[in-house]
């Protein structure tokens, strides 16, 4: 309910449009529905053209069709993350438009061109071709989100050359995203190098005393580079929407 | 070792005021001192008006007196986070200037005005009164940094009205730091209300199953509000370099 | 054993129908007997009208079968929790009246009508999508046990006003389950709000270092409302009867 | 904000002593203000007749007395837990009337007589006497929230002949709860002879594996006894209020 | 080498028999050869009339029957434990006189009548019923290496008056393994009650913070009952050989 | 209640010495009463010749002196374990005729011969010196408990030819308790070498990651020595008291 | 850029062949265009003759061959590691000429013949037969890397004498590589048996309290036998490039 | 006993100067005696100019200086690690000679020169200034053991142009040991850069989320320059002592 809509509401009850108790009714829910409408003001996927996300794992095709049905009649993006590819091929029969992004395990729907809001790229550095999956969930977030996003991948820190030779690369993103598993070091060696954001995602890449991303975790939030700041393990669709809303600030 | 000096090393040469050996003596460590310019060049601390950070847990006064002295020689402004209270009454004797903040366990030494760097407030919420400290030593280093910093204190999710009755400070923070021991659950509501970057610290606030921090630290990275980022449990600091960083792109 | 029986066998010797080591005999096992006695006294089963419970997990179609067959001839109601949907098919051949519950895993089978034991509503709250399981579990177990239950779902903390729009609802309960996995922040803003007995389940719900629901658990043990208590993770069933225990005080 | 008051401000509208922006102004928190009235409304320190309570530790003598010369003004009661003796000693110096209780801890200020408002017994059973300052917290609390509290103590699984003997005191008891450290199994034990709600508290008693509380953590939350519910390790006062909670259902 | 053989040795040598480096030949390896003697000597399969026992589990049926041929051949009893149904029947085509224990998932083929060795009964006590193949492997364990054993199930901790009644079998029993999954407390109420070797098996039965056995495992090593010992999760046949060299002691 | 006193009662009842009501009464307690005197039948300390023990960590030295006093009244041999060195000798001052035991940590009162109640000799083995304690406190406590006890110490199995020229003294006990912290490894070398029960004690003795004697209990509870059972982290009293009863089957 | 190419640079300038900003450009990126030929300097893979190493898991069969068939064009030895036989035969049908080893789950594909390098013989030790994958892996690699190396089995620490009877294989070794899973103890025992270089690797073999190799991690961490190193679980390929190393020092 | 004194021993008995019980009893331990020998052949103390070393921590300052006595008596070199300041002093009174290493907690005494025996240069590598006690310990240890050694410090990842910058140093070492805390990286960037043996020492260094150096090791042990091995935490003096083994090899 938006202050004109308040102003309405009082003069119609000095004019007796309506009566005592009919405005009493409808001011009883107010710092409810009005909390409501804040929370739906300042819910991102209507009001700044985000897309729609649904979280893939746990749903059948069925579940993810009738939700992206309702989503897409109202003529919105739509981001399914966490996908398996036989859902994935089900899902499309049923929106041909829909892409599926394999390596990212992802689908989207673009129902209108999605709308650039961030004012730098978005950089994702990932180590090794077992990381490429998250960072490639990352990657996808970013551009349903509306941002420019780069990809620099091969560049673990025991070849440390690798990345010191895209020193331009990095310096020119406004934020940049550390994809590693194993011992998670990558985001150190960024977060010394640029004076940029630098979110840092775990994967869960790894054997043994990896113990499916643990290691990489307290890798990460033990940074010795100050400022580095860690998302859940895998979640690079959670490290692409910290870095969209740095990217907009 | 900037573009001038080599320019002038370089005619130095041509010019015969300096061998070849010369030069090259000069140039065989060019890449790593190069590196190091650039590192320098990149170095917070002198690029950036940011103040020299002494981490005071496990030296000596006598070791951070001889830091501060090589410091404050140099004119930089210095913040000493994690000291205790006997070596910051040390400390003070020798830097009557310095101030300390007991609260936050750390020192200040303004050898020059701060220089306001941030373009929003950087807002630090925090729970629990025993949370306090990690939220004073995060608003000791954003000051520091050059930030507007604000405090919103006293509004744990059991109590959720509070928070909510300050919606507006809320609203109007660029950049949120949400502190919280116990179950970190704050962030995951503040999360869902602003659409701002929020970075969680989690607190080793709490007895039994807390395990010094850890089910904070859980909680944060398995926010329900997409986009939260997580630093180190108490790390008040690391998460006020962040929210500094984010607050200048 | 009860006291009148006591007394017979007391004038049964008395008058000698029955010797002193033929009353002894009876007597020596009398504290067993009479333990056992008691304690099936208190067998919740009989004595209270419960359902007799069998936890499906790791028990054949055969075996399954086999119990209910015994505990139906005896009149007794049966809840049978932790069953996949093969089983439960194989099971409802051989017993067509049984009710196959799909999203909680349950069966049951009503001998008789369920009565209502109950004096308030048990209301089960639960946050996002994949906790539905865990609630139904305890839904369809309440109801078992007597007594009258709601279920108020998709009100995570990350959408706190969906929570607060729902607060009669909240108020209306005698007792309170709250199913959530990832941070399990829901209890503590929920314990905030009422003054009623809230049970917190966990749940498994989550990936990376929700540790299949160790942080949800570590959460709720953390809770900063004070009063919560807290079951073992996706224990639905236990919450139901611990809240059927509360509900019938 | 009562209904009533809201009728006297729209009628200040209506007849014009209040303007419309006026109105706005106070309309415009209304949510927040009336939220927060009602979270007032149930604010059970208020409301209950509940004591104020002060969690302790992390607070100095100083700290504590300004926060109980307040709640004394105002005529509450005041119960102040995980207090060290050095810190109660200071603080009954200012308020003679406080008293301290070693054993538990805690330190109480009756400025009026607790009123009983628990409908039974609750019964604290602990196992071995290094239990007593968990149980005594829970005792003192308990009887500060108006409650009827005994106290069954020295009874572990290992003898479990001096549980059994006391039996009619546990069928007496409207809520029970059970403290133990060590592999914490007398909640199961307790749980299956009785037929009303049951709280276990682990203990941070014990050594080697026993990981602060962490065996006997794990032993209650699996329970073979369905129905116990579990708070956070040495948590007697959490303990206290879930009970007293439930027994005034 | 005995030490008649040792005497002939070097009478052999003083009689010229064998030269100076042919005795320094045999000698040489004296240490490790009478290392391995004395080695077999202790070596239990060959001494004490023990089966051979093959542990299953990573073993294809092709590399325990090529084993069991070699045992057979020199008539050794032989006991597989940790065998899956598929392979066990294989198994069996090749040795149809084994024996195929299901419950226990162990294959036994006994070649010569297993001797009684045990001087009394080892009793195996259960508390579920997926505690059953735990127990069951013991309990052939047991057989085979000639031990009198006794199973009692179903008597957990929560139906304490099953335990007790059967007081008389405890007390008959000259060593007691306690299988127990969940919480883990059996071992302390039997330890309380019989004077006799107690020792415990976590089972790996339980979900959520049972964590495969751990929280069973904790709760025996913290048990209150002083002299109960304890092995690993799941490892009845380790707790058999351990009852069984006590049953002979 | 002996059966005599019960034929006493029952005959009382029926010569008409004690009425109906009378005996009832005294009955009606008796399974509880006879399950305490069955306890008390098996009641170690009394039945056994056992000494009383006193856990004196957590008690102070007057409240353990109080419980000396009560059993030395009743002419009872008292072990008390985990005593500091000042609270030992504060109650030495009480009780001038206790004996100090300062590497085992124990105080030993004897107010009668102990009485040899083991059938052979159990010997505790242990690695470094820093186990020294741990081993000290199970031979005070073996000869407490009526056995013979010797002690074999600095044979880590990094020297493994120091344990192996003592083979004749591992082969002539009856009972083995090998203590060991760091890796645990030297239980699964002596299970290897003898066929007598050897129960495994791990020590807190380490640093970084022995975790307190975590990687010593887990390397004991995986022992490739069949046979081989486990107390607790430091628990030499309870191998002591497993291996007690283990000597006197 | 080697020195020669630095002069020619510099002179190029001072004979005016090339102009400042030119120099400089080239200058610009020296830095790291020469960190990165002092990398491919000691690219181990080219420099050493070592083989090229893929990790197999993870990796499609289709990938692998293309990787294969850029180095083998090159005339690299490749050596594919954690390869599945499914996808270890579809490799081989594309080069025949690759050698699969079942048991190391690795396939070599040796374009030329493996130089001898090492100048000892690396000596692989394993404990139990589920041991024998992982030092296979080690044993592949190792010859891979041009070493001379030998496999000592079966010689766990359960049966000592085993293991001390080829005490001389033992001496002869330049470097030891232990394999053990379970309680990881052989490290400590060969460590202290040798002067040699002792590498461990714990493996995940065991179940139970093993936890997947933690245990044997933790005890090898803790080895009693000073100068042990330590690889990830399951490690064997990493173990062999270390001993690699050091074989050729 | 070496094969010449078993010659003579023989021969004495052929030649009637000792009788066969003398020679079988001098025999009769030779297994042991010879292994004995064989370990003390090994015993690198002895053998190889190493000194004693004595691990200090648990140790008091009498007890040292026995030790030290006897070992100064047979003219050994001593090496005391892990002593606090106050023992140390305590033992410097009585060997006045002796040297205390107050960064390293290091305590030596050179009874005669230590000879060098390294063939190279070990280099210590360390990160912050917090690791500098375990680097101490590090190069305390290589000295003491023949080593020539060299220090590197404050490299870490964070600013990796200072260890690029002596990339020098790094080539010129024979083995690196590598000390870390925090998120322990360290070791995988040097691992990528050099081709020789690199030992990883993780530190205790670090708060919250390092776990006392659980983070930092798991980091190292997960490390992606293959070939790095890692020894326990703080554990400086096994890295020298292992690095002095492969210097020496």
């Amino acid at each position: 309910m938006d202050p004109q809509e308040l102003k309405n509401l009082l003069n119609a009850f000095k004019d007796g449009a309506l009566g005592e108790d009919e405005v009493l009714a409808r001011l009883r829910h107010l710092p409810f529905e009005d909390v409501g409408d804040a929370m739906v003001d300042h819910h991102r996927s209507l009001r700044q053209g985000f897309p729609e996300v649904i979280f893939g794992a746990g749903k059948s095709a069925g579940q993810i069709e009738r939700i992206m049905a309702s989503l897409s009649a109202r003529g919105s993006n739509v981001l399914v993350t966490r996908l398996d590819e036989a859902k994935a091929l089900a899902v499309k029969e049923a929106f041909p438009a829909a892409v599926w992004h394999a390596d990212a395990r992802c689908l989207t729907l673009e129902e209108k061109p999605v709308e650039k809001r961030g004012r730098g790229t978005v950089l994702v550095i990932s180590a090794g071709t077992s990381d490429l999956p998250v960072a490639a969930e990352a990657l996808v977030t970013l551009r349903m989100l509306g941002n420019d996003a780069e990809h620099l991948y091969d560049v673990g820190v025991a070849g440390i050359h690798r990345l010191l030779a895209r020193r331009e690369t990095l310096f020119a993103a406004s934020v940049l995203i550390v994809v590693a598993g194993m011992e998670g070091a990558l985001p150190s060696v960024v977060g010394g190098l640029v004076d940029r954001p630098v979110i840092a995602v775990p994967t869960s890449v790894g054997y043994g005393a990896s113990f499916g991303g643990i290691a990489a975790l307290l890798g990460m939030l033990n940074s010795c580079a100050a400022g580095v700041t860690v998302v859940n393990i895998d979640n690079g669709f959670g490290a692409a929407v910290a870095a969209s809303t740095i990217n907009r600030v």
